[in-house]
């Protein structure tokens, strides 16, 4: 969750000791503007920010929603001091995380395009940006992805190095053993013959790591084949671009680490008065 | 700069309560390596992470070098559990302050390749990631960009609304009083002709706002001119592909909010053993 | 995560603004000793105590490993100091987690001894006191125990409020849209003809909400009879007393707060020289 | 004192990045209820809780009253998500401090029921939970009993190693001359004999350690027949079975860790509408 | 800027775990009343204070005005706890600034009253009470000084030991190439006649570094001889009986440690009721 | 104490975003170095601010020496880059608590050069700078002062309006009950006849508020005539000129605020190699 202390501290990186331009009276008005079609997110932050700041805020979108250019994302009204004092923060948090949600729609409407009656899940990954894990997996969650798993103890990921320590069927009994009934584990095979034994050795999800959509698509029958119950995972440098081949593997969830770590920006601007 | 509570609240976000696949005993070395060619920055976040985590660090590169795919960012050693703990912070916010350090290569060859004797700086602006101030505007520094002011209290910049309210000669008046000797006055204006104005009035830079290359040459040519002291100063929307018309316009520097908001993550991976 | 700032903010609550008595010199050591056997958690805190004072530590003892009374959990040495400032915060903080894991692995051996072929686990609750979740968490797993969901976005639990407003079926339907895959669902339900009735619907778990030893059973068996996949939890006021009638229910998992919110300390003490 | 910083890390710990059961619209009235009997204490802490969410609160029980099954505690009124999200941490907090209240008023009692014109003092030590040593002072406080030195800096502690180093009258002298004058001195001895020494050489209190109920009455006879002003303290391990056989013996101040470190919760719930 | 984790620390510190005489029903009011006549500053952190604690604050003076004994400079208004809570803190933190403006609009005075068309201006240093950098920075300048550089990021200051290391020349423009357009460069000569050298260098201000006010007169006069654009400005040691001296010499800009670092406390009281 | 939090906010305030000139290679040794005598305090803070930046540092001196001019009280080994980060911020933290010393020692020895057998402790009050509680009161400690009561919890204040609300006697009795055995109790009376009644009430300590040196005497001579064991405390705007002429008045304890509030810097600087 996002806390008084995250704001403080984007606040204070962004104003310094002494700025003379904020010496302003009276109360205005603001609004937080499109200025290029996208998916809205990152509001909480905004909204946190400015009531930091004791100003009231109106978010006439909800995260998830499309927005237009020129379409306005959240009002704000209060000190003119204040205002102007939370207008960059809030722009450029809200704006990050809408990208991400932008980014991931677009990942997730490519993914519905494709040929196949059910379409992959889009998840996002731990590759975050540092101290906005929080931000941008909710924006994940507003663009219609998958948030995947939140932190490392929220479940299991038995890489290549355990496997090839413990051997995949120990490996995967090992952690069993050790995490949580409530805690899912997600194994990572590096070939599609691996991947119906992850299942069979019990993973919950098995992660097909840098395979094409045809070595993908052979794992998939793999595991369905072996009567498995084991969702499947497939991850590895997918861009959008790619999203279309790998959703025609009947493959259960693709996971994109470019989601979080090289979405731009959704463009906004801010307006007073 | 990055304190230690910067570097435990990344750590905590990605960890969680329990992460039942850290307990590993023993020692180990890792290596973080780039997977694709770009420019190295972060890390002095880098290495405060594992630091942090009681790790010994070594940094073959240094900020601002160029490395090709394949070669070596950074060495770790020490417990197998710290390494495995602060991998996966050091390697995003490595690779999410190498791709702002390579996007502003990018820009900075764009300028130099433009046909004018001497190219303007590539600057960044406040259009940062909230909590990355920074680690952004060193990354900046690495691309060879010109880091701009660095928070509000660095530089005082009169805005639109100021000139509106008060006029321009009086608004850079007013403020001219109330900062600091030690503090340079950047104005905005809106048309070409208000930019010798601004000089005039006593602006160190004149901000050129949302101004075409050719509105741009016109007023850099008008501060020229009036043979005031002034920097002149281009931005507003301007892109990497837009470098060059902009150079070629003799203004003095170029600021670019997608140097910061939105650059893709230099692909980075981190190996063990 | 524990992190430094938990350490300093334990040590700053202990010591005050000037304690006269610490004013000594030369180096020491030190080692804490249990006055009453059980079992040992909580190792990492102490240790992360003694080294935020730069004291040397070792712990010839591992968390889960039980101790008899006059057995030394932890050895210290450095300046005289710093052990003595760090003694009073390590001897709570092993004590208490220590407690956590005695009464844990009393509720493990008595589903153990319990007259079924596969006792259920032990697991703990959100009910743990506050500003110490993760040390135990880790503690209830040093016991032997689950930790069960570590916090609200860890599992989704579909509550009974949500079942009266939306319906069983369209509860679970709702959030299982809007959990990721890597996320369980564990269903609440106040009688045993519900049970079969979630796990049909999704339920990861079907959590059997204050029931008597018969009631659950009657659900367990219903649950199995539906040849569902999911597991069963009891909860609610489960004593240790009550632990073996619960277990020959053939329930999964036991979930008990009193691990956490009503565990005695563990008798320790410290020891200089 | 609590902070908002205390209730951050509360609500941090127990919510994670994505709480998917959280996105609840409207408001909800909601109150903290005993399911047992028991002294109220750390309303303080649930009140800063919600009030952090920024929820209305009522408490129609003082820190201190005694309660009954059923009996209402605290009311809350707010957004439905905000009332959801601090419901957790305000039970535990609430019944972690009442459990404290609770057992100190139970050794207040039997003191008081012991055959003894002047009962002594419930105390508290040191031996608090790490992170919550203001909620239980003042739990303790609640429950009728005494605080004690609240951190090192607040009463000065002269311990068995000071007196075999410096002998017991120069050790007295040694920290008479470096503590405040609005500092008390407490003096720890082992055997009755030393207990009217300690009074002698100047201690304000004197803290008869690890005695049996007839080595302290013989202590505080000897103190007494000194006719010196000191207090009289006896300390190690003492039940709450214990205080009546201490309560006889005249002994002003009975000091006992188990408040703090080995009290059960009350048990509370929360129910909302 | 100051945010509510300062006030926290602020209060915590000096409120502790429980303070038996905060324990008052009601409302209460009070104001902070001079008891000597000065200069005000500090109001925006007396004001954080008691509002983090939920009171009502008016202030009927602005920071920078001059104040008679007697005189009221904050009103308050909220539960008697809360108030009583706050005022001492707020006196010490508004006696502090306040001391600090009063002791820097006495060298203005100085500077003023010196025979000179143009006083230079009266500057703070880097040398401010830990922790306190911007309520004294804000508070120079509420006294009419100038605040100075606010941090080492704020202006480049090359000193002798860069100077010796790489020559005057070479240092500035080592300095030059790596610094923003934002940022000024503050060249600090021992001699006169280094001061021109300084500016016809590239320094944006030359520090004539502990120069006797003959010695800092010779240099202003070289570096107007040189006809250079840099400012001048005289540090060393400089008290408030130095300023007249050194006022005369032409200098732009004294700067003064002892404004910050040795300003007496302004005295006020607060009156409750 | 001091945590390492403390030093990250003073160096981070101090530091800023980019420093250009910090881009230092190889080691470093500096040196702090009185310009003046006085007394040393604050070395403890020094010491952690270079050893939070991996430096070694070595102190020649102990808090409460009295240095001459050229005297060294630290030294400093480490990276360049780290010695210069932190010098300012050590300058600072020293000079101002040994001012804060060094002012007090002369209260001390005013008082001791006065015409009376014993005379009074000198003490600090709670008029502190905020932030600095626990800094300036181990710097009163070093300059032979007493630290007076700590903060809110450590002693109780019986003040002039708990005496108008209640009466003497039973505002004494009211926090009698409700404070600690370990707490004492100091009541504030405002005319000498009142000294007595407060003794005879059961005050440990008597504070004559406001009276001139006369009053106090008489004051003092009362409270011994009625034989009572109560210390007497002399406060209120007295400075250190109006020692000698409280100190012959026979009263136990001088508290004067000005010791923190109003205590110049003692000059220091740092040099390198």
């Amino acid at each position: 969750m996002l806390t008084d202390a995250d704001v403080e501290r984007w606040l204070r990186e962004d104003v310094g000791h002494h700025d003379v331009t904020n010496d302003v009276p009276g109360e205005t008005t603001g609004r937080l503007v499109a200025k290029e079609s996208g998916v809205v997110a990152g509001l909480d932050a905004a909204t946190a920010v400015f009531e930091y700041l004791d100003c009231a805020v109106e978010t006439p979108v909800d995260a998830g929603d499309r927005i237009d250019a020129g379409g306005v994302v959240l009002r704000v009204e209060g000190a003119a001091k204040a205002v102007l004092r939370g207008e960059r923060v809030a722009v450029n948090v809200t704006g990050h995380a809408s990208g991400v949600a932008t980014k991931t729609r677009a990942a997730v409407d490519a993914a519905a395009s494709a040929d196949t009656g059910s379409p992959p899940r889009i998840a996002g990954t731990r590759k975050t940006t540092p101290g906005l894990r929080g931000v941008e997996k909710r924006a994940v969650a507003a663009g219609g992805g998958d948030t995947h798993r939140l932190d490392l103890s929220h479940m299991v990921m038995v890489k290549d190095n355990h496997v090839a320590e413990m051997g995949l069927v120990d490996a995967v009994e090992h952690f069993r053993e050790r995490a949580s009934f409530a805690t899912k584990i997600d194994v990572e095979v590096e070939t599609p013959v691996d991947a119906p034994r992850a299942a069979a050795a019990g993973a919950d999800i098995v992660l097909l790591d840098n395979m094409t959509p045809a070595e993908t698509e052979r794992a998939v029958d793999l595991v369905a084949a072996a009567d498995a119950d084991a969702l499947t995972e497939a991850s590895g440098g997918i861009t959008v671009a790619d999203v279309p081949a790998y959703a025609e593997t009947g493959v259960d969830v693709l996971s994109m680490g470019s989601l979080t770590h090289s979405a731009p920006t959704l463009d906004l601007s801010f307006r007073t008065g």
